[in-house]
Order: structure tokens, then C-alpha cells, then sequence
């Protein structure tokens, strides 16, 4: 595979909040919480093995996942993550391409030389996550850009850019530590949940959330214009609030912060951030439920079930 | 590996020349030549073997190929390839990079699922060219942000940015036919002379190709204000109108038409064409010696050292 080309490497290791821009090692940045990684890692317990087998496999979905996160930041224009400007907006486009493109390859190319039967089968499911991000990518692209999308679309095009990653996580852990077939369906059923009751924790906290905690702006995805889940279960809602909603939308007002807030307010109004925050709680119900179904020691399943927990609350 | 999402096949099927934007399919448009496929299926016939066997090895290298061409147009902001408007200038850059993203994934998926030693080992080779795809187009952009740049520097650029993906192409038909070691040395020996003399062929044409045969601008090389070979000999070479070149080029003077002419007919004055032109000349020449260290039959040498002309001087 060889290494990183060194300004690459820079770019990269910028990223993950190892140095500063120009390759100081530093110190203040929110560092990467690895949540894929350590799920490959529990995933292959909790299929009865050892997590050191399992460690490519954490590594290669941990980078795919930052590769996406570097594309997905040059598609967004966002300037923040972690509380720290992105890859494209210090280094610019073309290097944020390149750089997404470098992590991917490199994570590709740690479990294909590893070379065992297991290992190809976890970068077959790799390869399958990593078409779904991208087709799950273009989808949220096309709701942005589009009219009228229903919560199902919305919840469709989530299992491919938010779960189809997670569930790739936990089914490599389980295949690299030789699990069966039965234990790898219950573990990417539990996170094909997981992925939604995230992205619809995700989506309340993007609008409502701490800037402190989620390292953006204030009501970034009104800023934006996004259509969350929050947004269009107020929309459908039939209800004064979102009535007033589409017809404020409709209208085109501009974006100033007194009419977010104004918008935000509709939204829970129409019952939006209550319908989000319900739909976390029952689909992290349900693959804690699902999780109930292994047969596995209690320790590994305790992990692993507050790892999910961590993943949607944010609170360990 | 599943299928493209619906969007991003029809931007892919647009990049190849098989439909125009819309989706609808297309007669007019000059379609790929892919010289990278062929070149795997003739290595495979000169390492003796059946370019049957190769095929998979074929699609992977032409898809990564085109990945980096939608990424490379994003890069460099290139309004038009193949006498076409770029993927990222008909639908956007958040587009082309998804479909590039989406492109590599399928390449890679391509040899992971065939699940053969061969097709191991030559996922391995495409891996490794991958990065250094990425390594050399990082280079080339910081080549043309930063000061001086020699011409060893930039065919050491070049060593990855061009020959990488055309030498792992020969090493992947080999090896997918059961090549041994000393036939897949040779076979990537010749590549890398092969695209030493494909780049610096380049761009002589990205100078003074007819822009019916380029598919781009005029002189678009120079009004992107790129260092490629023929400007970076004539610089170095020493004579008034190199010097003349870099008094020209430090005076920041602007890039209308009659301008470029000026400074194309100073790197012909300098020498920097015709360097450029001999160098091309030399490495083909390279590049056909090592061909006929090969132990095969002459029809299958010929055929690949037909290609190998064909690609530098695009005469058949």
C-alpha cells in the first residue's frame, strides 16, 4: 500500500485533530471518538471472538468513514467539525478531494492485503457500505435540491448514507471473528436501527443542540436549508404550525437568525422535534432489543448496548 | 456490491459518452478509448495467457481511471474533456465527487468480490496505484502553487500521477493470467517509460494540439498557468528566451490569447518543445526495448507495442 503522500499525511492527521494546520502536534483539538471502530471492535466480541482480530477491520471502516466525512464536507460547505474549520475550507477543494480519496483507498487497502477468506468477506461489506454512502450522498443531495420528500424517503436515504456504514461495522467485527450467519443479521438489524434513531437525534441536535457540544453553529441545518426529519414530520404534520411553515418556506424569507429561531419554534410547534425525538427513542429500543437476542456473555452485550446508547445520547 | 444510484449511473453514464445530461442516450459524443482496459487484456495475452481471464481486472482499472478523471476535472476546475462539458460543470462538484467516490467503490468492489488469489494479488496492485494516484496529483497541485520546480521533480510527479495506474494495468493482466514475477517486472518496466512518454506527449498537445483532437481550449495548459514539461525545460534551459520566460512569468502579466502565443513561441525558442518531444520519443523507445525482452509470440508483442504508439502519438 505504501504510506501517505506527505502533504496528504499533514491533511489527514489535520483531520482527525493530531496537529494544526501545518503539521504542529496539537493539543486543544476534540479528537475523533472512533465510535465505528470501537463497534467492529464490541461486534467481534459479542460474536463470541476477540476484538484483536478484528482491529483491520476497525481501521479500515474508521478511515472509509473520515474519508466521507472530508467528501461530505466539501458537498455541505461546512466550516466546522469537531469545533475546528474542515479539511476544504484550511486546505482547499481540490485537496479535500484528494485527501477523501487517499483515506479511501488506504482503507480499502488495509483488509485487502491481509489477505485470509474472512478478511475478503469484510471488505465485501465494506465495498457494499461504501456504494450506499455514496448512493445515500446523492439522495440527501437530490432531497436538498428537490420538492417534496416524505419521511419514508428521508428514513430510506438514511439506511444508505447513516446505517449502511454502521451495520458494515458490526458485521465485520462479527466476520473477521468468525461468527455465524444468524449472529451477523441480529447485529446489522440492531444497527440498521441504530443508524436511524442516530441520524434522528442527530437532525433535533443539529437544530436545538448545545453549539459547545455539537461543534457548529447554532441552527446550522435551518441555516442550510436542510430538510431533517424534524423538519418534514412538521411539514406533514396538518397542523397550524406547519401549515405556517410551508407557507414560510414557500415564501423564501431570508435566513436571519431571528427568523430561524422563529422557524425552529415552528417546528416543535407542529410537533416535528417531538416526532425526531420519538423516533430515536423507539428505534434505539429496538435494536437494544435486538441485542437481547444474541447469545452471548452479558459483559460483551453491556458493552456493546452502551456504546449504542453513547452513540444516540451523547451521554455515557 | 449492488448497483449506481439512479442519479449518479446517469452522471456516470454521461462521463463515459453514452448519454447526455438528462439521461438521455447519446450518439455524438466521442466515447473512451480505453486504452487502460485494453492495455490490461493485451498484458495478460503477452504473459501468455487468456485476456478472458483478465476481464474483471480490465473493468476495475477503467473505472478507477475514470474516478480520477472526474475528480482530476473537480481539481483543476477544467470546463471540458472529451470536447464535453465536465461531470462537475453540468452537475455540480458535490456531484462529480460522489460519482468519482462512487466509480472508485465499484473498481475496487470489481476484483474484491471475484474472491481468486489472482484477482487478491491484483486488487493488491490496484490499491497501491490508487494511492499513488492520489500521491501525484498532490504533488502536481502543490507543483503549481509553490516556486521553482526542476523536471526530475516533476517526472517524479509524474512516475505516479501517470505511470502508476498504466503499470499496475499490465501487472493486473499479468497476474490474473498467472504471469511469473520476471514477464510482470518487464511489463511494468515498460509502462513506466510508457507514461513518462504519454505526459510529456500531453503536454506538448495540451499546448499546441489542435483543440479538435484535444477536446480542450487552445493552449489551455498555459492559460491555467500549469508547469508542465515543455515550460519547466524551457526555463531551465539557459537560453534568452527561457530567460525571457521568467522574466515574463514572475511579471504576473495577464493571460489573453495573443499573450499565450507569445509565451508558447518562447518555450519553442527556449527548446522546451522540442525537449519535451524527445523525451516522449526516448522513453516509447524504452518502453519497446522492454517489450521485446517478453518470451511471448510476436502477434501478441505487436499488438501491445502497437497500443503503446497508439497512446503517445494517438496515430494508429
Amino acid at each position: 500500500m505504501g504510506t501517505l503522500q506527505p502533504h496528504l499525511a499533514e491533511v489527514c492527521g489535520y483531520h482527525f485533530g493530531w496537529c494544526s494546520a501545518g503539521g504542529t502536534p496539537s493539543a486543544g483539538a476534540v479528537p475523533s471518538k472512533f465510535l465505528r471502530a470501537t463497534l467492529v471492535l464490541l461486534a467481534a466480541e459479542c460474536a463470541g471472538g476477540d476484538a484483536a482480530t478484528a482491529v483491520p477491520g476497525a481501521v479500515a471502516v474508521e478511515l472509509l468513514h473520515n474519508h466521507s466525512l472530508i467528501h461530505d464536507d466539501v458537498i455541505d460547505q461546512d466550516d466546522l467539525r469537531r469545533g475546528r474549520r474542515t479539511v476544504w475550507s484550511v486546505y482547499g477543494t481540490e485537496t479535500a478531494v484528494l485527501a477523501g480519496d487517499a483515506l479511501a483507498a488506504t482503507a480499502v487497502a488495509h483488509l485487502a492485503r491481509a489477505g485470509t477468506v474472512p478478511a475478503r468477506e469484510a471488505l465485501v461489506l465494506l465495498l457494499d457500505a461504501f456504494n450506499r454512502l455514496c448512493a445515500g450522498q446523492t439522495a440527501d443531495l437530490e432531497m436538498e435540491r428537490g420538492d417534496a420528500v416524505t419521511v419514508d424517503e428521508y428514513l430510506r436515504m438514511v439506511a444508505d448514507k447513516t446505517s449502511a456504514l454502521l451495520a458494515a461495522a458490526v458485521a465485520i467485527g462479527a466476520v473477521l471473528s468468525g461468527a455465524d450467519e444468524a449472529t451477523i443479521g441480529i447485529l446489522e438489524a440492531a444497527c440498521r436501527d441504530l443508524g436511524l434513531a442516530w441520524q434522528a437525534a442527530n437532525d433535533v441536535e443539529d437544530i436545538w443542540g448545545d453549539p459547545a457540544v455539537t461543534g457548529k453553529p447554532p441552527l446550522s441545518d435551518l441555516r442550510s436549508g436542510k430538510m431533517t426529519l424534524p423538519v418534514l414530520a412538521a411539514l406533514a404534520s396538518d397542523t397550524p404550525a406547519g401549515r405556517e411553515l410551508t407557507a414560510h418556506r414557500a415564501s423564501g424569507a431570508d435566513r436571519a437568525r431571528q427568523d430561524l429561531d422563529h422557524v425552529a419554534d415552528l417546528i416543535v410547534r407542529a410537533g416535528g422535534r417531538a416526532e425526531a425525538e420519538h423516533l430515536a427513542r423507539q428505534r434505539l429500543a429496538s435494536a437494544e432489543a435486538r441485542l437481547r437476542e444474541l447469545a452471548v456473555p452479558d459483559p460483551s452485550r453491556h458493552a456493546l448496548t452502551a456504546l449504542f446508547r453513547f452513540i444516540v445520547t451523547r451521554s455515557a
